[in-house]
């Protein structure tokens, strides 16, 4: 659904929140929604484009359908589809497809992650100086979020900026040590934590808190529960 | 050379300017200076990790194996290898190499620039209020730059971090309008002005002078003739 609109010079909408939305988003979701409300008629579904849906189920469905609007607009093959299964509000399950690639990384809880078919790690502990940091952009880190982003940022090797979901596939695969990111929604991190928790790392949010359907909007991802320790100590501060 | 230390867990170290290089950016270098030396061996070489060579020549070519080492680090493939050739310090020809996904930008003054073997030609003019800028990281933009590209970023949609080079293969292709950096070296923007001005857009510094291997730091690329008047005069306030 999703590949025919890329660099096509599809016509862009501005939401409510300011943020761009397109017809590949919406037809997506649509796509998404139908093949599991026809699996699955009891689980709840919830998406960033077309709502919630029996939000009281013990299953619910939570669909980003393009994370990384912008970067699909740009014609930069890094944004990804996203898909959540939450079990009483927990994400059991995460997909992240990155459809221009072909990439896929799938996480299911006790059956570990998935790159392509194939098992995945994160990479073991380095100390906080030589770790990479993948942030999306300085925009998101207002107010109080700004100074403890910064004083995470200048404790690592370096941040590279702009990666949005593919960020976790980094850390999925070995690649990168740390995300950290605000501003999000519940359909663009529940399907991150699965598949970083499967490959050895561990997701909370910016106070160590664990990510739910509930949760507000700071995302720490981590290679290792001793990078995630040494990063989150920092932005407890 | 490059694919097989991509996601390889390669080594790192750090050069005198604290920016990273691998094996993979020396051995690349070291494999193109050798195949344009046996072409060409009255042509200058000058290289981001070998240094220069016959620095009066009439042709010169300027090489960065590995743009966005960081990139490459961080296992997203939107590094790129850049190729100028330049007559009399002015570039002439200019390749951009993405191996990973296979995407190649080749540029030749009165030639028009080619995407993988097919022209391609720059977006048409849009006011600023609707274009998409890229710069690669908040970090470039030290004293006074930080002002003039927060000016230039408060006047488009929306700024993308993060892209390095491949910039300039989406505004080539017409996918975005802008790219505005800085801290750049000639081996750097040199090989990405044919790319963008054979598409149909403008290339120059901050102070709208054309970009040679004697040019500062500062890179600003558009789509046409009139976004870039639009960006510079913001720039230039």
């Amino acid at each position: 659904m999703i590949r025919p609109y890329f660099r096509s010079g599809i016509g862009v909408d501005i939401k409510g929140d300011g943020s761009p939305v397109t017809r590949a988003d919406r037809e997506a979701e649509a796509a998404i929604r139908a093949v599991i409300a026809q699996e699955f008629p009891e689980h709840g579904l919830w998406g960033e484009e077309h709502g919630r849906s029996r939000p009281d189920a013990v299953y619910e469905w939570v669909i980003d359908p393009i994370d990384g609007t912008k970067a699909f607009l740009c014609g930069v093959p890094l944004f990804g589809t996203l898909i959540a299964l939450c079990e009483k509000g927990r994400p059991i399950l995460g997909i992240l497809d990155q459809p221009i690639q072909r990439e896929r990384w799938i996480g299911v809880r006790g059956h570990g992650t998935l790159f392509n078919g194939r098992r995945t790690r994160t990479k073991p502990p380095v100390p906080l100086k030589s770790a990479i940091l993948c942030s999306t952009t300085p925009d998101m880190f207002t107010g109080w979020k700004a100074a403890k982003h910064q004083r995470l940022a200048a404790a690592c090797a370096f941040t590279r900026w702009g990666v949005d979901c593919y960020a976790v596939g980094m850390i999925a695969g070995g690649n990168i040590d740390l995300m950290a990111d605000a501003l999000l929604k519940p359909w663009d991190f529940l399907a991150l934590a699965p598949i970083v928790e499967e490959a050895g790392g561990v997701v909370t949010d910016w106070m160590g808190a664990p990510l739910t359907t509930g949760s507000g909007e700071t995302f720490l991802a981590a290679a290792n529960p001793e990078i995630h320790a040494a990063a989150l100590a920092l932005l407890k501060e």
